[in-house]
């Protein structure tokens, strides 16, 4: 019998917080979509490789990575180095550290596509200034984004009626469907000469439904068009980044992208995004006055130089890839011994799954959970991260909670659900 | 005879790094403002206390202190050791830290206005977010700000015309005099019931010129508008914040704030921002969806909990203010003995000067260059700013250097600009 964790410490933490925080817990990080809430620890006592521990001492093979950031583990000794090395020389000081030009040399060699990098903290931070260089370059206002694409939290990025969002803020935004070409030039001859760029990931992962790779031919033909036309392309690989491809999930997808926005994956945990871009755009991003209060500090800096160099040596994207899909074919089969369908989407590096017996996602939510409060933390409603860190040991250890999360529910809903 | 620097690697460092970066080093550490350029260094090898090292081996008295984040001095044993602490547990992961909520106790203990707390990383994402919950809360789109306030590099609070700005981003913002409550007033009529917010630092401080403190009654003035006219103040307590009062600005100038941002000072260096608020506003802010990758990060959360500890226990603002009140006087008297009308505006801790002369600011440029060439790092076009660590014999030595440069510029411009 496994051992199924409770939570008494996580949710009492929680009730003092939502006194003095707003939601709590907000964000991406927010308790809201973990469904139900009960069967996920709130707080991170300790992190170390694959693994999390709770404040309750529950300890979790982290499916999650943080949403992104964790690539190589957690307190990757290597990384850990760098980092602590640089810390000691200094970190947000009057002037730029030597090594943001490191960084930008071997990010430049590594991505065919970028002929120069900038430096800043956040996604948002990036994609935004990514819209402001194409609309310098171009002089036009729109933006051409998917329907239900993520490229941050400024208004123009949300959703039009969300808190805080004006319609005036999604003025210049026009949003298509993913994999519509027909859509695609339809809204560019509509909106001939007004459109600055397109911005996009490179495959489309929104939450809460089957994520989907570039339909054949999808992402040249759009190149082709957007040459035609000057629209910029944008290349939003803040979440795909590095578990693809080093060079860019451009180059995975066999496309060149004017800009390509870059967070999460880049320095494991170390606060920094970039954005890379071609010569041809060097002018315009040099033009647009775009800067933040820690976006020199070294420290970033040299976690990134050395989480990239450690990537490339061991090819982390193909081992990712190969450990996503190792670990997710099983786990399909497991699926199919209980007579539940469990669709896997998206790149094995960064799977979405999904039950497909119960379309309301309820079954779903109720096999994440069981997963979670016996170890392998899973979301019901976000693709999930692989990291270096995650052995076959894990992988292992994770098909047995899964068998037993799929017992679970099925001794729950008998046949309800079978197919 | 003083050493005079050169600055032959930081230059050819330069160099290379313009073939890569947009600018070569961008926003507001780009070297354009530093006039003549020749005369800074601009790239940081070292940095201890109130000590920065350039790669060319010239040490510096660090009067920018990053621009604001380095407050406690550069590599604070108590704060790295808190940090240090945190980072072995771990930083960046899939949960929340415990931390978060012990930060968000201290912070809403410490500062009277402050009911919540809400973490981010760069001082826009705080004024962004703040503007978001503003509008969230009162229905309106429009934003009341002081020309020549900056809050960062969002769209809207560019100023119009610069690049990748839209003429539609600007049109929800107004913007009125520092000090003028006549114009405050006529404004706030003129747009009744549509100004969501009011958004300024307590007192104004802009780059280029005479920075400037509120008129006797002014704050009073404008809460009792904003109360009646149901505008959320904001008070945007990134540059001064802790620099004046560790209990928020607002306090210092007597009026009561609904959110206040804070970014530069809150953890000496490390990358965190925040916005506290009022019980009023704590629902709106909950609906807004706001986040960020690092957002959640505890590393930065134990170094700004260990930064605050240690400017409460010894009183880091009054001290501030102490010795820059001294270091302040005594170069206003060497300037006065060389026929320089030294002016000083703002606080004694994050002061501005300009030597009155050359009304073309060519004069004082000239100065702040001679005595960075010595070794104390003045900037010309921004206000500096005193830490903790600047003790009486950075203070002594910094006398030193005044008073040498001002002898190498009387010595190059005899007597064309004596009073």
């Amino acid at each position: 019998m496994m051992k199924i964790y409770n939570y008494k410490k996580s949710h009492a933490l929680f009730k003092k917080a939502a006194e003095i925080i707003p939601c709590g817990i907000y964000g991406h990080y927010s308790p809201s979509p973990l469904v139900p809430a009960t069967a996920y620890p709130f707080y991170t006592a300790k992190a170390k490789g694959s693994r999390i521990w709770d404040v309750d001492g529950n300890e979790f093979i982290d499916y999650m990575c943080a949403y992104g950031p964790m690539v190589t583990g957690y307190g990757n000794p290597k990384i850990e180095a760098a980092a602590a090395k640089q810390n000691k020389l200094g970190n947000c000081t009057t002037a730029v550290p030597p090594i943001m030009v490191e960084l930008a040399e071997y990010m430049t060699d590594l991505i065919p596509c970028a002929d120069w990098a900038f430096f800043a903290k956040n996604g948002g931070d990036v994609t935004n200034y990514a819209v402001m260089v194409a609309r310098a370059a171009t002089g036009r206002d729109k933006i051409l984004m998917i329907s239900g694409g993520y490229h941050g939290v400024s208004p123009w990025m949300q959703t039009a009626g969300h808190h805080g969002v004006m319609d005036d803020d999604k003025k210049n935004v026009i949003a298509i469907k993913w994999n519509d070409i027909a859509q695609f030039e339809k809204t560019v001859s509509e909106n001939k000469g007004k459109i600055a760029c397109f911005i996009s990931s490179p495959y489309h992962h929104p939450v809460f439904c089957d994520n989907e790779y570039p339909a054949d031919g999808y992402w040249q033909s759009i190149e082709k068009i957007c040459r035609r036309e000057g629209i910029v392309i944008i290349t939003d690989d803040i979440r795909a980044g590095f578990r693809l491809d080093m060079r860019g999930s451009n180059e995975f997808f066999g496309y060149k992208s004017d800009l390509i926005c870059y967070c999460k994956a880049l320095a494991n945990g170390y606060p920094i995004s970039a954005l890379v871009g071609s010569k041809d755009l060097m002018n315009a991003a040099s033009k647009v006055f775009y800067t933040g209060s820690y976006w020199f500090s070294a420290v970033p800096m040299a976690a990134a130089l050395a989480n990239l160099k450690e990537m490339k040596r061991t090819n982390a994207p193909a081992f990712m890839l190969k450990q996503g899909e190792k670990l997710l074919n099983s786990m399909v089969k497991i699926a199919s011994n209980y007579g539940y369908d469990l669709k896997v989407s998206g790149a094995p590096s960064m799977p979405y799954l999904r039950i497909t017996n119960d379309p309301s996602l309820m079954l779903h939510q109720e096999w994440c959970a069981e997963c979670t409060k016996r170890g392998a933390y899973f979301t019901s409603h976000h693709n999930w991260f692989i990291s270096t860190a995650h052995d076959d040991k894990d992988i292992k250890k994770t098909w047995d909670i899964v068998d037993d999360a799929f017992k679970a529910i099925k001794k729950k809903f008998g046949d309800e659900f079978q197919l």
